[in-house]
C-alpha cells in the first residue's frame, strides 16, 4: 500500500461512502462553494459536482495538486477538457448512470406522443369523457434511427424494440448493423422517429440543421434527450411551425429555463420536459457511489477507469 | 367444392374483403341497422358488429340459418353464449388483434404515471419550467403481477421487461413461471403493479375486492386494460381516497361514460383513458380482415378456427 491519497468529496455522498472507502483515502467533505474552494487546493482526488457551474470550475482551477477529477454528471462539456489534458487528470464522469432511466421517460414520451397521452391528461382535468381516440398512430411498426449509441441510446433501443419499433443505430464508428458517421443523412427519410442522445462535441453541435431537417419525412418526430446544442433550435422551430416535420420531444432546449414567452411553448406539436428526465434520484445516487468506489480500486493499481473520458473526444 | 355460402358482412370491412373472399362466399354487405336486420335472416356466416349492442343482438336472433358468427371485439361478454352454444353456432372474437395497440398503451401509461408526467403537460399547458422531478419513481427495478396472460398480457409483460420490470403472470391454468388461480392472492403484496388484462366470465367478476385491496402494498397501482365488471370499483375508490394504495390506471370505467360529477375524476392517484386504448385503427382493421379470410378457409375445411371462443369459458 502506498502513501495515503487526500479526496475532497460532496457532502451528499457522505452517508453513502464514508464506511466504504479503501483505507489509503483521506476524505474531506464539502457542504457548500466556501468549503469546497477551501479545500480544493489539498485535493489529489475530487468531485467538484455543483449545479451551478462556475464554483466548481474556480474549485478546479485552485486544486493544483488533482490527479483524478470524478463526476456523476453524464455531460461535461463545461469542464476544461484541454487544461485537464494539460495537466494530466484523470476525468470520470456519470456516463451510463442515468441511462436507463433517461431512455425509459424518451420512450414513454415516443409512445404518448403517438397515442395523443397529452389530450387523456387535458380531458381528465375537464372531467370529460373522450368519445375517440386523439392520435391514430400506434408505435408498433415505425422506425427510428438512434444518433448516438452510448448507454443511452443502447437502453432506448431496447426498449423500442420490444414495442416493434425498428431501430437503426448510428455511432461515431461503424459497427455491425450500426451505421457510420458518414451514412445517415442519406437515409433520414427513411424514420419516424429520429432520436438524440448525443454529447456535445464539436462533431455534434449543430448536427441536425436546416438540411437535416428538410431531408426527413413530413409526420417524423424529433426526440432530443442529448444536448440541446446538437440541434440548430432555430431551424427546428420554424420546421414545427410549418408543420414540416410531425414533432419534436425535447428535454432540453435554448435557453434553459425556456422564457413564457418562447415560441416552442405554443407548438402543439412539440413536448418539453424541462431538462428532468436524468435528475439524480436515489437509485443513480447509489449507482454514482459504488462507481466511484469501483474505480478507486481502479485508480490504485492502475486500470482503465469505468466512465472515464477521451479528453480529446470529449465523452 | 361444396355449396355456396351465403355471409352477411359490414359496409366498412368491404374494400378489404370484397375482392380477396373465396367463390364459395356470396357476400352481402350492411351499412346500417335496418340493411343487417333486413338481411340477416339469410346469413350462414355473419359478422354483425355494431357499437350499440341491441340491434346486433336482434339481428342474431333473426339469423336463424347461422353457423359461424365473427366479431372484431375482443370481449365477447354481450353476446348470449349459451344461446350460441345451444344453437350450435361457432363464434370468433378479436383477440390478440388489438394486443400490441392495448399493451403500448398501458405500458406506457405506467411510465407516464411513475414519472409524473401528467405533471410536465399541465406545466407545459401553463408554460412553466418544471425545477425538479414531479415524481421519483423509476419504473426499472419494480414488480407486476399480470392477472391475464392472454395476448395483451403477454405482450405487455415483454415490454415491461424491456424497462427491467419483473413480470409474474397468472393465468386460469397455472403452468411454467405462470402462477395458477388459487397462487396469486397470497402474493399481492409483493408487487408494485397490478395489472389486469382479464375477460369477464363468472370467474373474474369482482375479482378484485376488498381483500385484495387490502393485501396490496400501500404504494401498489392498480392497471386495468381487461374489463370494469373484473374491479370492484367502490371498493377501489374508498382505498384511493384513503390513500391506501398508491394509484389507479383505468382504461375501464363504471359506468362508461363516467359522468362528470363521479368522484373518479377527482382523484388526483388516477388516470382515466376512457376505454379508447383498443379503439380499432387502420392497421389493426386490417388484421381483422386478414384474421377473417384465413378463417374462412379454415371453416371450409373444418379446421379450429383462429380466435376462437370456448362458448363455456366466455373468452
Amino acid at each position: 500500500m502506498g502513501a495515503v491519497m487526500r479526496a475532497v468529496l460532496p457532502g451528499w455522498m457522505q452517508s453513502r461512502l464514508e464506511d466504504r472507502l479503501p483505507k489509503w483515502i483521506d476524505a474531506a467533505w464539502w457542504k457548500d462553494e466556501a468549503e469546497l474552494i477551501d479545500l480544493a487546493p489539498g485535493a489529489q482526488i475530487g468531485w467538484f459536482d455543483m449545479h451551478i457551474k462556475p464554483p466548481a470550475l474556480n474549485a478546479l482551477s485552485k486544486a493544483r495538486d488533482l490527479e483524478w477529477l470524478n463526476s456523476a454528471y453524464a455531460g461535461v462539456d463545461w469542464m476544461p477538457l484541454a487544461d485537464l489534458k494539460a495537466r494530466d487528470i484523470k476525468l470520470t464522469c456519470g456516463s451510463g448512470l442515468a441511462a436507463g432511466q433517461v431512455a425509459e421517460f424518451a420512450v414513454m414520451s415516443m409512445v404518448a406522443f403517438a397515442r395523443g397521452y397529452r389530450e387523456f391528461v387535458r380531458a381528465g382535468d375537464r372531467r370529460e369523457w373522450l368519445k375517440r381516440p386523439p392520435a391514430s398512430r400506434e408505435v408498433a411498426g415505425s422506425r427510428a434511427l438512434i444518433l448516438g449509441y452510448g448507454s443511452i441510446g443502447q437502453a432506448a433501443a431496447r426498449m423500442l424494440r420490444a414495442f416493434d419499433v425498428e431501430c437503426v443505430p448510428v455511432r461515431s464508428t461503424a459497427g455491425e448493423a450500426v451505421l457510420g458517421p458518414d451514412e445517415w443523412r442519406g437515409r433520414l427519410g427513411e424514420f419516424d422517429w429520429i432520436v438524440l442522445t448525443l454529447p456535445a462535441t464539436p462533431e455534434t453541435i449543430g448536427m441536425i440543421g436546416a438540411a437535416e431537417i428538410a431531408a426527413m419525412k413530413s409526420n417524423a418526430v424529433v426526440v432530443n434527450f442529448g444536448r440541446a446544442e446538437v440541434l440548430n433550435q432555430p431551424m427546428l422551430v420554424e420546421a414545427l411551425e410549418n408543420e414540416a416535420i410531425g414533432g419534436a420531444i425535447l428535454d432540453l432546449t435554448t435557453p434553459e429555463p425556456l422564457p413564457s414567452d418562447h415560441r416552442l411553448w405554443s407548438l402543439e406539436n412539440v413536448r418539453i420536459t424541462m431538462h428532468l428526465c436524468g435528475v439524480p434520484n436515489k437509485s443513480s445516487r447509489a449507482r454514482a457511489a459504488q462507481r466511484f468506489l469501483d474505480n478507486c480500486e481502479r485508480f490504485r493499481t492502475g486500470q482503465q477507469l469505468e466512465g472515464q473520458v477521451d479528453l480529446d473526444r470529449g465523452y
